[in-house]
């Protein structure tokens, strides 16, 4: 299922900074991979809050309900250990037996307190997670640990990503600097089976625990609930932020951290979508003058999720009617002759009505872009949303009919 | 767009009895198609009730909101009148103003109250409607009138459908027998631009309009509201039912009758999906044991809707971990460890976990044929519903990426 890189993709991975207060090491595992790195570990330091958001599926996965029961006020060491090549989903209860394999062999390779232990697994599903390949590797990576480890660690997570994914930000917060470094691994839900978004962002912020946890729900609900690439849930979504207070500066209710924060989870839910399953063309849904904010979410996803729409965009045709169409059953509060469509600045429709200014060739013009902005204005309230998808293409079908193998 | 007739076809166009009270004529106008008939036009004896059922789009069309502001208990004669190559949707006020002329023009051709003309539309959008076209053949049209026409009308409402689609059930009642005769246009959201589903049933029977407008409602939402082919939905979708009374039957309360509609719709909406656009395959999900059947439907549609599960069958993959995947996207209550899912009769997946006795050659071989049965039961309650959708292929890609021509 090796495909080339997407198009899409930005020109390099990012130079991530080291955090302080955070080591890194990845191995290859063979969970089910040949010849690649697929299992990562993440150390820190006492005195890190851990904060974390995850897929609302109900058959979510082991792992995902191991993380969460985890999540709360401790700051002892902890670490981070995520495996590629299978995701450990509907496992029954040898998954749970799995996760505690790991956790207590973790534990026992670090030193850290296996409740402090969070993992991830992602990749195939429905077979059980061959743990002792990743219980064989701990020594090695536990002695492999260090403060550089980040590029290797968003290498290692990767399923059928066609690049790793990274972003940073550094704030200055009362003239002193703090770091923000991301990675992410995500591209749709990937063949050979489903697969996940996962992120890990780190922070030598200091912030009290729940503090980080209601700001990363808060950005989270802006940046990655605002991506879409195919309308279908994981199993495995999981978001997890360690903020290792090693800088000293504590950034509990700064609006400076919190913007750069969102920044980078912008940036890294910007990277899944540009590896979105066969994606040529990253898509801005915005929109505007809804009777609320909520409706104007139902909207832009609803725009953003259209297969019809996704197609046309594929095929580089300004079909405005099928944005009319995913308007109407969005379900938000909409009045035909209130409604205007701009795609880019190319105004395309209003008044209930295609614009007597349109210019089709203009627009199809514009369609042949590989940025494309679609702007909703309901012409109602002050309700506004922005959602990001990517096309609908021949390989997105490539990618998901192939048989498993 | 033209293409070959879905493989999913029935062998052959139904033979339809004529409906005593109902007359059919179809003329080719020229709307947008050339060489074809587009505009059918049906006519309703005195005596006839009308109901109806309609999209739920925010952004319906023009047609649409007059058709449902014209239901009501009047039962003088009354028309159906509908064009085929432009939906009139999104048209603004010109649209408003072409479904006058066009009542208003039926009225003085047929002799037929304005208000008891019922119009629908369907093609490409946000066009304006050449009603003029339409109203030059009115003449003509009303000459044509004939109790036999329903096949000739059945396609004349086909936009991109690759067959016509049509039904029919008699059932007795009381030793007398009760005729239905139904016709439909659909194929999911159809290029050149978005379509429309357009359903026509025409019954003998007697019954008081509320009671078939309730009867019309409740079956609807088994039957054309348990389709999906891509999740998107059409602003004119229409479903207009006549009951003539022309038999002197009153089927009011008859458990009968309803099941003999039932049977009709449900072969009408089987017909949608077998056109839906790409199709390959005929798919039915079956959801039992949900804590209630709301959530029974929800996990149906969602996993009807599902691109990765349509890829999957496409390819003909025995994917279940993509049905856990929409089980636990849909909303429903779900326990991992009391869902079981067949494919066929091959029980693949139960207690959280893959069947000991699951053979995946057997369900890849079960895979190839055309018709294929997901089960899934949630194991919590009583709840049960059921979906119909096709697979997700190439040529969707094709026909709807296409540019506009």
């Amino acid at each position: 299922m090796a495909g080339p890189v997407s198009p899409l993709a930005p020109a390099a991975f990012p130079a991530l900074p080291e955090i302080a207060g955070v080591r890194f090491a990845s191995v290859a595992a063979g969970v089910r991979y040949a010849n690649r790195t697929d299992v990562m570990l993440a150390e820190l330091e006492p005195g890190s809050a851990v904060a974390g958001v995850f897929t609302r599926s109900s058959t979510r996965s082991a792992p995902v309900r191991d993380c969460e029961a985890k999540i709360g006020a401790d700051t002892s060491r902890a670490a981070f250990l995520v495996n590629s090549g299978n995701s450990n989903a509907f496992t029954g209860q040898a998954g749970e037996r799995s996760v505690a394999e790991i956790c207590a062999a973790v534990a026992q390779a670090t030193g850290i307190d296996a409740a402090r232990v969070f993992t991830s697994s992602t990749g195939v599903i429905g077979e059980p997670l061959p743990h002792e390949r990743i219980v064989a590797k701990l020594g090695e990576l536990n002695a492999a640990l260090e403060p550089a480890g980040i590029e290797g660690a968003a290498r290692a997570i990767m399923t059928t990503d066609t690049f790793p994914k990274g972003s940073t930000e550094t704030v200055s917060i009362d003239g002193k600097p703090v770091k923000i470094a991301g990675i992410a691994k995500g591209s749709g839900m990937i063949a050979p089976d489903m697969a996940t978004m996962l992120v890990y962002i780190f922070t030598d912020a200091l912030i009290d625990q729940p503090k980080l946890q209601d700001l990363l729900r808060e950005i989270t609900d802006r940046t990655f609930n605002c991506i879409t690439v195919d309308s279908d849930t994981s199993t495995s979504d999981t978001l997890l932020m360690a903020a290792t207070g090693a800088s000293g500066v504590n950034v509990t209710g700064s609006a400076d951290f919190a913007a750069g924060l969102e920044r980078v989870m912008l940036d890294l839910a910007h990277q899944v979508v540009r590896d979105g399953e066969g994606a040529t063309k990253f898509v801005e849904i915005r929109v505007t003058g809804a009777a609320s904010d909520d409706d104007a979410r139902k909207v832009a996803m609803a725009t953003a999720n259209s297969p019809l729409v996704k197609t046309a965009i594929a095929g580089e045709d300004p079909n405005w009617g099928r944005v009319v169409m995913a308007v109407g059953k969005s379900g938000a509060e909409a009045d035909r002759d209130r409604l205007s469509i701009h795609f880019g600045e190319i105004l395309v429709a209003q008044n209930g009505w295609v614009s007597p200014a349109y210019d089709e060739e203009k627009a199809a013009a514009y369609m042949k872009g590989q940025e494309i902005v679609i702007d909703v204005d309901l012409g109602l309230g002050s309700g506004e949303a922005v959602a990001w998808t990517c096309d609908l293409t021949h390989r997105y079908i490539d990618i998901n009919a192939d048989y498993r193998s």
